[in-house]
């Protein structure tokens, strides 16, 4: 149907409805709850006795991503993990997601193709249907918006606004790496931009750069919560960082906060790159972003059960409102803890 | 707190947050389904027993809109319009939108103000809840994603795939008016690029215009069809035009069709702008698209509690798949229908 050549395959070979046709064969659906998928003016879904949560993410290439340093692959992956990590951060299990691209007449076929593989990838691993969605022409780079929805319980679904005094705040994983692995593929491109010979070595840096380019939902914690019977107070997906991300949960539950800097997980390889590159590993972990860890406050008396899993660590806990929002540091002072999070439009004056 | 000045306030002086809780603080949660809107990971809603539809859009500007000739306020209007088009499509009723929304720095806080003005607007009139999305950063004009929610009983539910033969095609509304609006548009803006003083006098065509730029979706014929006892055995919204959209409904349903050019309804106003500018009618009829009206199949038995409707017109029936796809002229010869709509990729091509 469509030409080919060795540029690879106009997109306006396939007209607007063999593209996504072509470009979706391959996905299943595989959830009962999922009626219709693409094919209809709107997908249906079944959630029976079920809440359904609903998110969205729109990415604007050269805001959100930039091509020069990331693979469609892990783009179409990421794009997807970015939606389910919100819906895991509900308490809820991520069921189905719809997924638009706009493109502009650089792209070819076969570039949609590698950014639907990484999309297929998504699903499977995290066994959700993809169920909607199109691909248009754009006059402006790549434009991707994903939808996640999920289900779960009345009981089961954990706002931001449940935090309650006394509340231990955790942490999953460790943090800052993505930041940290974005600075380190910046600063490889930049060099690459000067030298196209430029062969940058990236095996030092191989986890926080795999941290930027291809973070993992916690998928894991949410059922270990379960099986533990553990449900937290408050959650929130650490997206733009540590320190704004837990003033969303003070803001939204009333309460104040204390935590520990010398509790903030962090990784070896995070703590050397930004050594190296003269960042503050603790800046990058608390304002760094793109973690898509979780953050999420416990009653002092769940705490038990979930003692000695190295990927919950305790940072800290809440406090009254007015007793502040405050980070103690290494030496015992106090400082306030303030939103430096990542930015979009912050960004567009920065850059 | 963020400052304005003559030209306006700059996106950046509110940042994200601020930002959108300032867009969205007059949209009020009406429905009781809706148990969480903006403000959380992601959105919460309660269909009880009933399934729930969802769709979504991608509209990028210079491909689906050009803001030499849209008002904002249009625009958002109809970014919404669009999408619950697709839920009235499947017999549902909208309940939810997530609205994201990319602008580059060209763009005030007052810009965004009064495309949320006509989400607003649209919201009221269709009584359906803003509960998610967010606005960001764009490097390449302005993008709104748009996912739109509904709900209907399994039974209730109407596919593409349903039409058997002999089943009645009908069309409500007249068709091609959203078409030749958007011509005298791109008319008159390009006479104002070459003479900014000229004053474009678009009274002639007001019907015309506002079908291009105030669509509306229609929610009364799905409470007509309700009400007369009828459920159509498929049907689509008219977005690609009438030729391309009753080729879904022919192709998902294995049925061939005949319609009847004397029977496709066209408002005089766009006949004669159609005539005026040396278009076909029928061709804007047939090919011009976003008219959004409504293209449905019934069983022969159903069409009496349908007569006298002056918004539903039969056009044509359904017939086995081997008797073709036609249109018969009005000297009463055939010519097969073909897809020739609105394509964003052919667009791209084109212009």
């Amino acid at each position: 149907m469509a030409k080919s050549s060795g540029k690879g395959t106009e997109i306006s070979a396939y007209g607007e409805f063999g593209l996504i046709e072509h470009l979706t064969k391959d996905f299943p659906l595989r959830n009962r709850d999922t009626k219709k998928g693409i094919g209809d003016d709107a997908a249906v879904i079944s959630p029976r006795n079920k809440q359904m949560v609903v998110t969205t993410d729109l990415l604007l290439e050269g805001v959100h991503f930039d091509l020069a340093y990331t693979p469609l692959k892990h783009l179409g992956y990421k794009a997807v993990v970015v939606n389910l990590s919100d819906v895991y951060a509900m308490n809820a299990v991520p069921r189905q997601i719809t997924v638009s691209v706009g493109v502009s007449s650089r792209f070819r076929v076969e570039h949609l193709e590698e950014l639907y593989e990484g999309i297929r990838l998504a699903c499977d691993h995290y066994g959700v249907d993809l169920v909607g969605g199109d691909t248009s022409a754009s006059y402006s780079g790549m434009v991707i918006s994903v939808t996640a929805l999920g289900r779960a319980s009345r009981e089961e679904l954990v706002y931001r606004d449940g935090a309650r005094e006394n509340d231990v705040i955790c942490v999953t994983g460790d943090l800052g790496g993505a930041y940290m692995g974005l600075q380190v593929l910046k600063r490889e491109n930049k060099i690459f931009q000067q030298d196209p010979k430029f062969q940058p070595d990236l095996s030092k840096y191989e986890y926080i750069v795999g941290r930027q380019l291809k973070p993992e939902a916690r998928r894991d914690i949410i059922q270990l919560l379960k099986e533990k019977g553990v449900k937290p107070s408050s959650m929130i997906d650490i997206s733009d960082g540590l320190s704004s991300d837990l003033l969303h949960l003070c803001h939204r539950s009333g309460t104040g906060c204390r935590i520990y800097q010398d509790k903030v997980p962090i990784d070896a390889e995070t703590a050397a790159a930004a050594e190296e590159m003269k960042i503050e590993p603790l800046i990058a972990a608390l304002s760094g972003g793109e973690d898509y860890e979780l953050l999420f406050t416990v009653s002092p008396k769940d705490m038990d059960k979930l003692a000695s899993r190295p990927q919950i660590t305790p940072v800290g806990f809440m406090t009254p409102a007015e007793k502040g929002r405050l980070l103690v540091t290494s030496s015992g002072s106090e400082t306030e803890i303030t939103a430096q999070g990542w930015n979009a439009f912050g960004r567009m004056k920065d850059e």
